[in-house]
């Protein structure tokens, strides 16, 4: 193969949202394939919130990208190269592949997909890292009963759409908290919410009072700060507050929860979870997950933006400017 | 009787740390019993930090003390006059009897007490609710196993002390935190900690990390604020958070952990748990403490200040400014 593999390298550790300038848009020969190992076409890249936290120095649930190194990515590609007996040309696979269109790998941490079953970028949301982290973590570590209320932040997100879709076959009342009229609609009106409140139209304590009388059994927070004290003040008594993300401090100095201690007046718990402790759980999510999709009762949601490797950093940001409605992922043109 | 009752009757909410003036002492004629009423001639008053949040308005763990009520507080105390089948003369009985001399009582959330077993004062330290607190908040919530770290903040206080004795019997690293070189010292030499970190002497988070290299795996935290932050940062994989108070932020406008993300670095939780929902298992905990009591393995620490009602305001500063090394008690002198 004669085409160029472009890369997106982390050049500088960025402050506040990404720039264009934290980082380094290089090309090189395509890689090629030595025994054991095979070339992947990175197709689809899943677009996620904490690949800003990738980006921090310091102690994290995984290591920080290194400057002067390929920015992490989980993706989805095909195989186009192979001296690996397990890998062959054309499969659909799924991995850390990184921001470029081509990544060599020797099959560790990579999973071939069926496309037969779901279209491949399913596998980057409800039966990729997203489906799996509100499976385990809305029923593992919220552990909500039917008839409970849950409440969910960034809820038109990748993981809250899906964290309200298993809640509402779980039988719990679920309302969702997302940035905009639209959003809102579409969670009651496609998605299935009982109940949306969009942050930005006004007194979230009075609104979630309004829409939770009783209380929030479990609140799942992809958000943080304001959003995470206004469901404090909240919780019903033993509630469960699922520590998913804080997609409102990845870019800001962060800030903590003044009035933490609700969790004393509602004896309640805050769990923090990292999805990839699951790892050998994940066939057991996958196979619920996929059930679920072929009897309609799960959805995929998914915003697909088309680019190149360039608009990696745009596609970022718009992720936090709240711009997509479910899985943002960016499709790589074929060139 | 033709005693006086001086009471001390909260007159105002106070801002910060209480003043005299936040209260209004009145003397009255001592309390009759009515049928079915004892009258209790109180001798000792827990001084405790939470006291101070009952004066505050607005949602708590229980309804705030009015303005113009006697002041809250539990208190053991003698039956002196007795139209009740239940209390006798001379009994020595716990409960809520406030910040007062004498006290009516129907024999609600009245216990009688066993002085033969163990001196008065020790119903209001490690056999009464501060003991009950860190029995079931270490071992129901904390849950730590034998060999594991065990950090406790507000480590000299009526709580922690008990706190660090319990997790010695049951065979774990136990590490406080306290205020001074003198209460850190008591902490090791006298009840047996393995190390004590004085806050007021340097870095927390160094200090921490000398003392606690693999983690800590149970955080009790009697303090929050700038303590709970330290803590957090030195969180062993899959560590519990027991959340029993915050005296550090009951005088200010609350703040909460910025780094709190390090639950879901850590995989841990943070609870909030309230005495009150053990009462149902108090003679299981007063069994366990008692015997520990009588075997020597546990000892009371108990802090007593002799003085009047007009007492209680600077007594309760006291405990705020941690000048008691165990469990602050107000012994009324007899007029």
């Amino acid at each position: 193969m004669s085409t160029l593999n472009n890369q997106c390298k982390l050049a500088a550790r960025p402050e506040g949202l990404v720039k264009d300038t934290d980082f380094e848009f290089v090309s090189e020969p395509c890689p090629a394939a030595e025994e054991g190992q095979f070339v992947v076409r990175v197709d689809y890249l899943s677009i996620d919130p904490a690949m800003r936290t990738w980006m921090n120095a310091g102690r994290s649930y995984v290591p920080p990208v290194q400057i002067g190194e390929v920015m992490r990515a989980l993706a989805i590609g095909t195989v186009v190269e192979s001296s690996h007996p397990g890998f062959a040309l054309g499969d659909v696979v799924s991995g850390m592949f990184g921001v470029q269109n081509f990544a060599v790998s020797d099959g560790a941490g990579v999973t071939k997909v069926d496309t037969a079953a779901a279209p491949a970028t399913a596998y980057l949301s409800t039966l990729g890292i997203s489906g799996l982290t509100a499976y385990f973590g809305l029923l593992d570590v919220g552990m909500p009963e039917p008839g409970q209320t849950v409440l969910i932040s960034g809820a038109a997100g990748s993981v809250g759409s899906v964290v309200g879709r298993i809640a509402k076959i779980k039988g719990c009342r679920v309302i969702g908290i997302a940035g905009g009229e639209e959003k809102c609609r579409w969670l009651v009106d496609e998605v299935g919410f009982d109940a949306a409140i969009d942050y930005r139209g006004g007194d979230l304590h009075a609104q979630l009072k309004t829409h939770a009388p009783d209380g929030v059994d479990v609140f799942f927070d992809n958000v943080g700060g304001a959003t995470l004290e206004a469901a404090l003040n909240r919780l019903a008594r033993g509630a469960r507050v699922v520590l998913c993300g804080a997609v409102s401090q990845y870019n800001d100095k962060p800030s903590g929860p003044a009035n933490y201690m609700q969790l004393l007046v509602a004896r309640a718990s805050m769990t923090g979870f990292v999805i990839f402790d699951y790892a050998r759980r994940y066939p057991e999510g996958i196979a619920q997950l996929s059930a679920w999709l072929a009897e309609g009762r799960l959805r995929s949601d998914e915003h697909i933006v088309s680019g190149q490797v360039s608009d990696f950093p745009d596609t970022l940001r718009k992720v936090f400017k709240g711009e997509n409605t479910g899985k943002m992922i960016l499709a790589f043109d074929r060139l």
